[in-house]
């Protein structure tokens, strides 16, 4: 009986201690971590599955939408996103939090080409929007008081071919080859660890792409239920009649 | 007897850890939450039920007005309000916050038309409104420093035709062919997908979403205690006698 | 023996509960209420009763003042004040938070005669005021750190007739007919909801307004502890004769 | 035993309950209570004893002063201060804060006096200084970050004649025809009442404002430890000998 | 055994309760006292001792220094300083406090000679003084964040002849004839009781102040523990041998 | 049984106490420790290891890659970057945090050069990025509001010779002939002491960094893991082929 | 048994209470200490022992250097640095707080002489260091939010001759003839007590300070890990030929 006691009030301790920690928003816990950093990409975790996939020809991004009644319009879910022409995105998490955050790239890129007369690299755009997440909680005019809830796919193509970043909350950003996001993103990217090479034609990625998420979605896949995007070298939304294509083609 | 003091302490914890996460107004919980979010939803949970119905004629939305005490001008409870000539709102939950929303809204709308000279999109406008909605707690000007309590429905006509948008506090919004919000969203949405489909006449729009608002409501429906609008394509107030015609259709 | 305290320990947890969600001044609890809005509700019940009747002939005021002293100046406690020619007020709760209120009221009015050489209409003039209210603990130049402490009727004539209004702590206002505030606001509605039809004249709606008020009091009604004004279509405050008369013909 | 730990527990968290909504400096209590306010209060329940009495020749004030060493310069323990020609005020509390006060309303009747050429009146000066006390907690240049720990009572002159007002620290004033504040209030208030009536004239005035404070005070009355003022209609300080004068009256 | 555990329970209680009080730096307590100034006062408490008295010829000042090693420069531990031509003031408490207020006092003389072309008075230097500590924890450019732990005695002359005023945290003033301030105050302030009277010359006031300085300190008075200076009617810091002088005549 | 819940206790308050000192981000806890600074420095301890040696020809950084999936670009894992033409860093801990103190020494490169017309020393670019970190939790426009979570190994060539240095995340920082950082630091900062001397040729040096590297990295070393750089006195980051050529040589 | 556990609740009250009144950085303690002061002088005291000298023909400084590893650069880890050409300093504790400590003193030394044509005192640039030392806490644009965590000495020589002064992390300043700081500084103290005399050479004084930090140091004195420096009447860092000349004197 006793014992039973004792032990929960070391449970309590563990508790209280880590909700301290919580309190300043940008701060480290004792063991150096960030704790509204991992909170938020515990958010990512929640979040609908997004892929990419990268080729020689240009790059793919695939995304699941979560359709939650059958009066939403399926094209108001916008999980992929244009950035500039050159350039597109898709996303795992809150919503709201990527839509400012592809706003403010559409700023960047949009006055780069302003004042420099060229397209901004997909690099120093992923860096832009990075900067804008690591600076959460200082309290800046553009900044959050918290992390950005949302992993992006970037995907672009300029001087250096085609690319693809993938960015978390902390604005930390790595290049990959291929990458899945999300609530499905474990399965997702064992698969691509296998199916990636690096010859692949785009029309192949697209079959990986979406073959990869019909895994991980709990219902079937259509046009309704999934969105494509292809940056080769320009950004294109797949339209229903070609996202049926691909669909078709599993 | 012990075994129950043993219980209650581990019901303590929870209920300390939870406040904690509450105080920073915009951060995450361990979880990935944002609770101040949440809470805000379930205000509008509180709140009287609104629907709108898109149909390719236009728009419409019906409220329930709760007219607490037989002293009150029916007339002043507004739950539906006009944002510019082709768009219109109904709400649910804090309505000082839904005036405030709106009060951007109009603004938003006319310095467009200022500066344009066109009218701004259904789309645009309801972005506007997300943007003000997302960044509560952040200190902004015109900002608020906890979410806005409220859910709007906002029926407008461009040139894209009809449209009606859905959003909630955290600054999200869906575009829908039919929705409803407030205490008697659950009911009321069963019934909508029942009975909803895209070849809906005008009238016929008008006669389901009373008709659901009936459902929901525990008084009996009458021109004073429901408001009825449409943007077809210009928005337009129902009169008592236009209210009382669609009642007497039922 | 052991039982009691159990008890007791649950009580504690809810008290520290509570005691959380206030710290926010302007944040949701966990049921989407905002505690300090129904604290300062809380602050009118305390005040002073207050009633307003509308005629067509135009609004009547009448309110109760608490005489602590026989020392006090009973003319310099002040519970209804003029806002406008066309616009005044009674009050119920904190003196010193109304006051603000009216002076911005007051500025307001000025304002827009200046600007647009016509005044302000009743409608747009409590709009302003709730404006001020919705953004305490904003840390605006004007607002407040806390919600006012007050709720005012506020009575005025304008190009649409008489109109009375009602406000409260959360910057919501709701046009009536009859509206009490206060302490005894609970009867007084019951009563004026007996009494009041729209075919009232001023006189009686004078009589309804003090005999109910008399009821509500604990003292003998004189001209030392009532205060009556009408705005029909102009502010007049009633002097002790003219209070006196409408008392003898209850 | 065990029953009075029982007890012991309930005690404590009534006063952990009231020590969190002390916080928010300006914040409601759920009772609808400002409890900053309240504390202030205290705080002049401690002050010595302070008394207006208005007649139709003019206001008298009275004070009593603590020398709690024979050392002090009992003329610079202020506790009446001039505000401007016609008015002056009496004090009790902390005497700092009422220096601030008193300050700020010198400037303000200076300032009126510049602009306007003529003296400002003593119902707007109560007003000027009230607004200041008023806004403690809002972190404006001049307010300060907690209510202003005392309470005044005015006296002046003006077109209207004489008259004398008393705050709180609320921000709240009233007019008054007599007043006691501080430590003996209580008991100086009914005296008072017993011994008004508007026929008084300045010199029983004086002898009626000194002989209650005479019952308050615990020591024998002496120009050392009491200051007298008057105005009518100028503002003017007792000398040693005019107040030794109006005791020796008593 | 239990009953002593139930004592210490209600011991924690009072401990909790104090410290809550203590959070707001210049708010109230429920008593209606200022807890940051009360425990200013104790850091005083602390302090060395320091005396002033006032004669018709001028105004003495005696500190006690605490020489805390042999190898510290005597003169550097500078209690007593000089403000203005015709004002100095003695310490105790935090030296770099007052180090502070003394300088906020010589740009206020300066800039009033520069201004009028006269010396200011001693008494309005006291208020500017007094002006500066009261407005602790306002967030001003000059104000600190916690009241200043310093007393000041601050001599003077002016056209009123000698003066001698005592301050406190609280920014309160009094005028003294004769004071002492520090761990020593209470046995020197009974002594300068028996001592003072009002013709008393320069030289008695120092014999006196010195001899008071003797009782209270715990070493033997040299010239490197006491300094010694006057006001009289210009400030003059006594040279060793003139302290040596003084010490030997006791 | 109670013994154990005894010391159970006792832990408990050393846990709350710990919590307590970190709310203040950068106060001392009673040890006279800033414990922000000590848990950041905890980041880097979870950092991958990286390593500078100096020689007379030049400075050589090697670091550890970690590559967590076979799908990201190992050359988009940036872990050694050039700040300007003669300078260049390794990194250990939060990348986007390095990122940040490398733009803002970039900056202050690029400055100096156009202000000056002459490269900055490595010792000022150290102390600008220094000051920076120092910063933290100041509010101020560039810095941070934790300490940044990064250590650097400053490598540059200037007037002085070939020099290194080491920062931690206190801003404080030393100038080294050798250094390790990160996960692996203790172990290879031993190796360090026993292999380096001061006529290393640039070529040991390499030799001396990967091989210790590899003694440190629990993955075979190749050139997909591993990053080499020298100034020498220019930056160049090794090509894979450079890489490979240091590897083969082992 | 029970006996124990009552002795640790009565600790657990003392350690909560302490921990509350860190909270404001820079408030009062109930007995009127400042603890963020006090904890910042417990760093100090784990910092490396310096001594300063002065003699009539200048002042000596002497300091110990930590070189926690072999790889270490010496002479980069600076205990004592120039201010000005007539002034150095020698520190212990947080070496980044005493540069910015420097460094501000550095410019004010710079302004003066800018501003005024001569060199600023040794006081005045002490006074300098110290404000702003003293106003931590107040969110000024070059103050910290916590003390320096660092000591100075500060040796210097202008037209009153050679003077050593001694700050603390208060803002306070003593001027000395001999002085030691740091971890073994109560022992230095003693000696310097012991062997001070104000006719020493300027060669004893090196004497005397590096046979006392021999005393204090645990390793062997060396040119490595011993600094020092004289200002007589120019500043001066010994070389290490120098420092081991002085070493090879003992």
């Amino acid at each position: 009986m006793f014992q039973s006691l004792m032990l929960m009030v070391i449970c309590d301790v563990v508790v209280v201690g880590r909700t301290e920690y919580d309190r300043g928003v940008n701060t480290f816990s004792p063991e150096g971590r960030l704790f509204q950093v991992e909170y938020a990409i515990e958010a990512i975790k929640l979040g609908s599955t997004a892929i990419g996939v990268k080729t020689k020809e240009g790059v793919v991004l695939a995304v699941e939408k979560r359709i939650t009644s059958p009066l939403l319009e399926p094209s108001s879910v916008e999980k992929i996103m244009e950035i500039d022409d050159h350039i597109g995105c898709a996303m795992s998490g809150l919503i709201a939090d990527a839509r400012t955050l592809v706003e403010h790239a559409r700023v960047e890129t949009q006055n780069h080409r302003f004042s420099y007369g060229e397209p901004m690299t997909v690099e120093s755009t992923t860096q832009a929007l990075c900067d804008l997440a690591l600076r959460f909680g200082e309290g800046d005019e553009e900044s959050m008081s918290r992390p950005f809830g949302v992993s992006l796919l970037i995907a672009g193509h300029d001087e250096n071919g085609p690319s693809l970043y993938y960015t978390d909350p902390s604005g930390t950003f790595w290049q990959c080859n291929a990458k899945a996001i999300g609530s499905g993103s474990e399965g997702a990217d064992s698969s691509l660890q296998e199916q990636f090479n690096k010859d692949l034609s785009l029309s192949e990625a697209e079959t990986i792409a979406v073959s990869i998420l019909k895994q991980v979605m709990e219902e079937k896949v259509t046009p309704n239920n999934v969105d494509i995007a292809k940056v080769a070298p320009a950004y294109h939304l797949y339209t229903p009649q070609e996202v049926e294509a691909v669909i078709s083609r599993l």
